[in-house]
């Protein structure tokens, strides 16, 4: 299963640039994942650009308004797609002012991962930790601390 | 308003450090804000910890079965505390096992940051870059972005 992370500005934050690469270099003991950032460019050219990216993927769009999962959801759906056979799931992360109707209404799920506005590159690394720590869980592995 | 946060184990993640650095400078020009952190060293002894340099302050436990907080609910209970002229806040964040009983009971307030289980170090830098988000909002400023 291919994993792609498509978002709209680049990580400009030492901090944050330094978490996503550490949790990108440890997925990649475990599967494929492409990271892919976009220009910020307005709420339309975001939103075609983050559809065309993730068309035939399974897409979940990420929202404040969306749903607030438990880690152990987040493992019960990556099980479900393995076995589904699932070849790619996107995660679409939007620009400055959010997401389009067009992007919500495409979503094969709208997720939340926190109830606070993170900032954006934040959110990347909360969403790739959170990866990562799934794919530990599936393969019974102890969670790598340090 | 001094700010405590009081957690168990040191930061040893290279971009957590580096982000809990980013948002502890920033801060500064807002408030003052005390980072304190303790061994690992059980249960009992973590717990007595977190009481002891608590004392006095109102207490924050944050644990993932606590309340989901949005960016503005954490504004407006600031907001309360700056009118009240409360002298103190602490964080509360818990060791490997979480808090005990003891520590929930006490707390003023128990929140969860996110329904995922966050790394204990990532964990850090969310909480600090709400509390960041927090002042920005309350002084009416822009978020700086980068």
């Amino acid at each position: 299963m291919k994993w792609q992370i498509l978002s709209i500005g680049k990580p400009s934050l030492s901090y944050a640039k330094a978490g996503i690469d550490e949790y990108s270099r440890r997925l990649r003991r475990y599967t494929r994942l492409e990271m892919k950032q976009q220009k910020e460019a307005g709420a339309e050219k975001n939103s075609r650009y983050l559809l065309d990216a993730s068309e035939g993927s399974i897409r979940i769009v990420l929202d404040e308004r969306g749903k607030k999962l438990t880690t152990r959801d987040f493992e019960s759906e990556v099980q479900t797609w393995q076995n589904d056979a699932v070849k790619s799931v996107s995660f679409l992360i939007g620009g400055a002012d959010g997401h389009t109707k067009e992007v919500r209404d495409s979503a094969d799920r709208i997720w939340s991962l926190s109830g606070f506005t993170l900032q954006h590159e934040l959110a990347l690394v909360v969403l790739l930790e959170q990866i990562y720590r799934v794919h530990t869980l599936l393969k019974g592995e102890p969670y790598h601390r340090d």
